[in-house]
């Protein structure tokens, strides 16, 4: 693989940090002073969900195979418990859906190279059973401040380009601008604005080209100790990558160099139009996923109180 | 239907409370200053994980037909994208479930009769394409203050007996026991200790019999103005129910008549250790249900932060 | 509904005719004689499957909301039974689809109109549990003498052009140019030819427009006594339909009036090449549904043996 | 492993006799003139179902993890396309089972050892993807004549003991009292009885203890050059094991050794009561697979015409 990437995962490299046998990562940087500081940044307490509604109308368009949107049925409709109409009725539904289909987290253990997952968690951890190490199940509660950087207003921009790789320096203005300072187990979400496409129907757009983070943004995220990330995109990473012979560099960095938890998916343009109009970009964030016994990913209903 | 159950739906209806088209409910008791306030009971800043893990070992043992527990499959497992292990693999997953297999909010629309929905929707509404009012998905964000009435504790057992309806005083004597005052807009959380069985491995003593709401509960919490009920056991409401011929009636009085949403196979064990050790029984609540579109119900991963 | 229907529907009625409790319709030509007699049908013993594969990789393209092509995962890959991979190991999948997503047959209460199934069943066996009446599983074994109507052949085309809609002498002459007399008891196999689209990845070309059966064609089938009938396309009766206000009408002559079994996604691209080599159109077909419970519609694996 | 073992995998192994690339074994035993010859076991025309029904009240009971019996659910419920009643309304419906729930074929490559499948092909070949040598799907048509070994009846009982492994001369005193001789490409079915707990809802009983086949049966379908065997079991071979230190060798037998293809769960009962009734124990036998590609098993709907 490249020099340029060995030489950012050497910087970024959190293995060991936090014991050798640690599955969260970078979750660890929130602690319960951290929690208690973040129920200072909500003032009005407005709540905004982040999440894309989970219906067969989901963003998946078949690029991941079998990653299908959610496929509700009906178990019962208004089924007579005794046959009687006038008593208890009941309707119920299951459904089938790729854990990573709408707005989700990334586990630890969803990317590997050459047999790593992060923190050296041996490469036959990952069976049909799923993620022994690393699972999302290990995630455990979500709660900590969230920042919003939006770095498509600070280039005032409706969307960043298609094919647009972050910088250091957005990050950078995106916080200036909301007058925010990222702190140590913060939740830094980044808004490019490419999740409208999705709005307009356009999934294919949304999907490929798209703006993302990229091997710039790493060591930013790491010096900067953010406990979790996420944005509006459905790679996730600047899609086509930055070099065509590094596929998903950054998936790399993240789940396997920083063990940093990483989300898809988000839809951040209620909370930032309310950011922009107040100019308060943190916020108390909630966002536990659904906690899958040695899933890959899994379903999150973020919410953002200001 | 038994005339007992006719006075106190006519006691508990919430029916054009909030407008002829409200599909929320009590919900609509957590106001921006209700969350605010909520705020206020966060101390430590300790978080508690209130789910049961998601897995095809859950509480389903086939009662409800269809309502199975989750079966995770892998899409991936350790894939490489260019057929080269040292660069990006992947290992992805998914999932098939009743949406009230696990830790589950029910939606309004969940229970019926006499062909009446909440606040009068249509039974046309119900269709194999989910609910077209009511549904899950406009539960929104569930961010608000929680509090725990350890039913259990303050009768002096592990556990309730197998069948125990609970009371509206048993309800009063917890409240005191926690010297905690539910507000209008709380979500209140009762404590049975039935969860036990289902950690010992008992699905079958776990689901029935079992203690839980009953119709004396129903008025108790309309006067006190909860925004929402959930508590540790799978039926929710004592089963089997107290009047032989009169089936389920608390899922009709909280779902029907009040549009209050009630939750069930919430693990209360562990926040409750930690109330009985500091006698803080109230804290932020974070369960927000994973929006579903049209769903009947929906998992929720919820968090209580002391 | 037009006239042009109603008077095509009574003349092609088959209610009561084998009794008031009938869920067969059709199938009742296939007595035990017509069995024996279809085994002369075998000359060389050389078998045909008729199914297309079943794959994520199917014809299923959205239009039907819910009809997913076959999604099948691994519930095991190479796992040794006690740890020792020595010994016996053990490979295992489970699959979730839409019943009608391959090559498969329409069970009789799939269509209905102004409340009624096949032979006046009430149209409230139609539940989330399925058909009670005339569900898939009443099928039974299904074999019997299969004739190939290669209406492409004889008209001369590599397939029919698109949206044509086969006539009453479309299947005469193909008959005649098959030497074969369709007698009481035959399946019928259509082919259009229009399955070449699909071999060709042009997945959205086979399903729209396409040729097919007609309101024409009942009353001919009707007149055969054929006990079943499968074509090459997706949709089965051409489409778009003959009249812009009369939706699906074959659908409903052949299910609820006749009675009369349907398949669709049948392959008969390799069976046609070898009947205009050797000038065979008849075979003993084998095509018995897999038998869901109270199922709309089943996979089949048919084969014709030649 | 044992001497016992070995000896008979010696004996026994099909590897490279037809071919270095075969993956469809014993099968090839059924050729056109094989066909041809079994038309001649149809007399009159009288057709048996072999198959379990399909539905969520199915064998499975969970000791295969994953294995779960058919959920069906319904995409559609009498739903009028135009959103008129009185013109064409569509049920639809989809299922997740797993493939090797009810009635079906192991593909040679759900079974393995030593990094061995059927003929030398590497396990590697075993991936999420399911199995890229060796899958159902390389069944094909199967059509071929099928032998029915009643051995309960033979030994003048209802059914075999739980636990009785069947020897050699089980299967010759069969076919004696069945006056047939087994001949290359038979599809061979052997009788137990066993599935008449099934019938009494004793699932538990129906899957353990219970008689198959053994060590001592291999090498006699070996000699007869059966094509397929199938019986009325869920494990197929005599469970527990004949010895305890040796798992499940009958399937690393077939399926590995000799690429036999095995089939499970099929219903006997009615049809060998017919063949009691008239001493016909020959008969066509139609038993395609589901064509799932890359499956380890698939669903069958086998059917007897005599």
């Amino acid at each position: 693989m490249r020099a340029e990437f060995h030489q950012v995962a050497e910087k970024v490299n959190n293995w060991g940090r936090w014991g050798a046998d640690d599955e969260r990562g970078t979750l660890n940087f929130i602690t319960p002073d951290v929690v208690k500081a973040a129920t200072g940044s909500v003032r009005s307490g407005r709540s905004f969900a982040l999440s894309i509604p989970l219906s067969s109308d989901g963003p998946q368009i078949g690029m991941i195979p079998g990653r299908i949107n959610p496929l509700k049925t009906m178990l019962a409709i208004n089924d007579p418990m005794t046959g009687n109409i006038d008593e208890f009725c009941t309707s119920d539904d299951s459904v089938v859906m790729g854990l990573q289909a709408g707005t989700h987290w990334d586990s630890l253990a969803h990317a590997t190279y050459s047999n790593r997952i992060y923190n050296g968690a041996p490469i036959a951890s990952l069976t049909t059973r799923g993620a022994a190490k690393c699972g999302i199940d290990k995630v455990g509660p979500l709660v900590t401040r969230g920042v919003l950087l939006d770095v498509a207003r600070v280039k005032g921009v409706e969307r960043l380009d298609p094919g647009y790789a972050l910088t250091a320096e957005d990050l950078d203005a995106a916080a200036e601008m909301g007058k925010v300072t990222v702190r140590s187990g913060d939740i830094v979400l980044v808004r490019t604005g490419q999740i409208q496409l999705l709005h307009a129907g356009d999934k294919t757009g949304y999907t490929f080209p798209s703006p993302g983070f990229s091997m710039k943004t790493a060591p930013w995220l790491h010096a900067h100790e953010v406990a979790a990330v996420a944005n509006d995109t459905i790679v996730f990473e600047v899609f086509p990558c930055e070099y065509e012979d590094l596929p998903l560099p950054v998936h790399l960095l993240h789940l396997v160099e920083m063990g940093l938890t990483q989300g898809q998916n988000w839809d951040l343009e209620a909370l930032a139009a309310d950011c922009a109009a107040d100019g308060q970009y943190d916020f108390l964030l909630t966002a536990t996923p659904e906690p899958f016994v040695a899933g890959l990913g899994a379903p999150v209903a973020p919410v953002a109180v200001k």
